[in-house]
């Protein structure tokens, strides 16, 4: 099942719904809780979609990939692990600003995982229970904020730096998918999901081990290979089989 | 005005409340919205106490003290600027929970900044009318976690590990304010908050150039010298005069 948030032409109200084809039906309720469908349906293409959720908290890792006919290195034994700020969150199509000052900024086509249920060290084999779904993200950084001692926090952390969409997917395998990204129609990015290092379920158990996981968390999963930089007026799109599609034009300050 | 979180005696209910001496004044309301006493009042020894709100994001900024005497160097450029989940979150009282495997964590007395209104982009001179009040935090980590590379985002971020409270005082100067930190009544922690060395206006102003803060969102303004290790039955007391002490034991996990 997919599910999304939008609105519709001239209101600027939020409501959520699910996603059949190109249909989109609106339900009532609660995202993590009861759902009832509204009756009503509009074609995607009349509604403006937004991020299909406001996280909680934004949990990404970092150097999670090797590239396709590399050998994997060994699962660290403690991953790097970085937060964003709830104000990094953009939906489908809206700009991804580059800061002022700034003339590029690296895009990051990401696997998102959102957490369904409280988890406090978990297994990795409970993991599953945990997931409610999975979406794209964008996994935004301006490399010149990255802290010379090594603190990643404000170059990941501008307002619209992680766009999120077009959906979550409640049922999805993900080893075997592919993820990809473009820029201006060029791929960039392409990938099996399989080349990642600490697998998801490997990766929630070991957040788990810190921070009691809430519904809403999102868990950024690292990026494949390709990832580059992007300028005022290009457009990038991440792509995962079997989700969709997260495009984004990024735009200097006017 | 001091404004506190409580719940009563055998009720899990958490309510809002104004402090005044030693009595508690509920209100009906939210906190940043309006609020209406509902005429009840509590002495302040039979409620108990939470963390004065539910941040939406808390950051922290590193090595923002110089100890008395010293001579302050520039504000940086870029400063360390990090941030802790949600679950670190517990108030007055409750214990600060080691990490499994761990004997030693480091405590830290900070002065928490509460945003109260929408901040994107603003000058270091309009930060106050942003501010809705302060409190007291303890900063903790488990240095064990600090990864490597210089990301200090697993070790800040252990649940328990951002006690805060008693209260969120509306009026406040912190400038000529004290802060201290006790373990186990020995003082481990007193300076004056004027050994600050990026000040808070400027520390608003900074975080607000690339993420538009809300309501809500906390801001740790840093630990002066003397922040140090504890250990299981330990206690720590972080005191800022003009707001309050926030007194926390730290337990192993039994």
């Amino acid at each position: 099942m997919k599910l999304i948030r939008f609105s519709l032409p001239g209101h600027t109200e939020i409501h959520g719904g699910i996603l059949e084809g190109t249909t989109v039906r609106p339900y009532a309720g609660d995202l993590f809780g009861d759902r009832s469908l509204t009756g009503e349906s509009y074609p995607l293409d009349q509604v403006q979609l937004h991020a299909p959720l406001t996280p909680s908290n934004i949990i990404g890792i970092g150097k999670n990939f090797v590239a396709e006919g590399q050998a994997k290195p060994p699962v660290p034994d403690m991953p790097i692990l970085f937060m964003k700020p709830l104000s990094t969150v953009v939906g489908p199509n809206a700009p991804i600003v580059l800061p002022p000052g700034i003339d590029e900024i690296k895009f990051e086509s990401e696997l998102a995982v959102v957490i369904g249920r409280t988890a406090s060290r978990i297994r990795p084999e409970q993991a599953e229970e945990f997931i409610f779904g999975y979406t794209v993200a964008n996994d935004v950084a301006a490399l010149q904020y990255f802290h010379p001692e090594g603190h990643w926090t404000i170059g990941k952390s501008f307002d619209s730096f992680c766009p999120l969409g077009p959906a979550i997917e409640t049922s999805f395998e993900y080893e075997a998918a592919r993820i990809q990204a473009t820029v201006n129609g060029r791929t960039m990015q392409n990938s099996s999901m399989d080349r990642i290092i600490m697998p998801i379920d490997r990766m929630i158990a070991y957040i788990s081990s810190f921070t009691t996981l809430q519904p809403g968390d999102v868990i950024l999963t690292g990026t494949p290979a390709g990832a580059d930089l992007v300028r005022d007026g290009d457009t990038v799109v991440c792509t995962i089989d079997g989700i969709g599609s997260l495009s984004n034009p990024v735009q200097a300050v006017r």
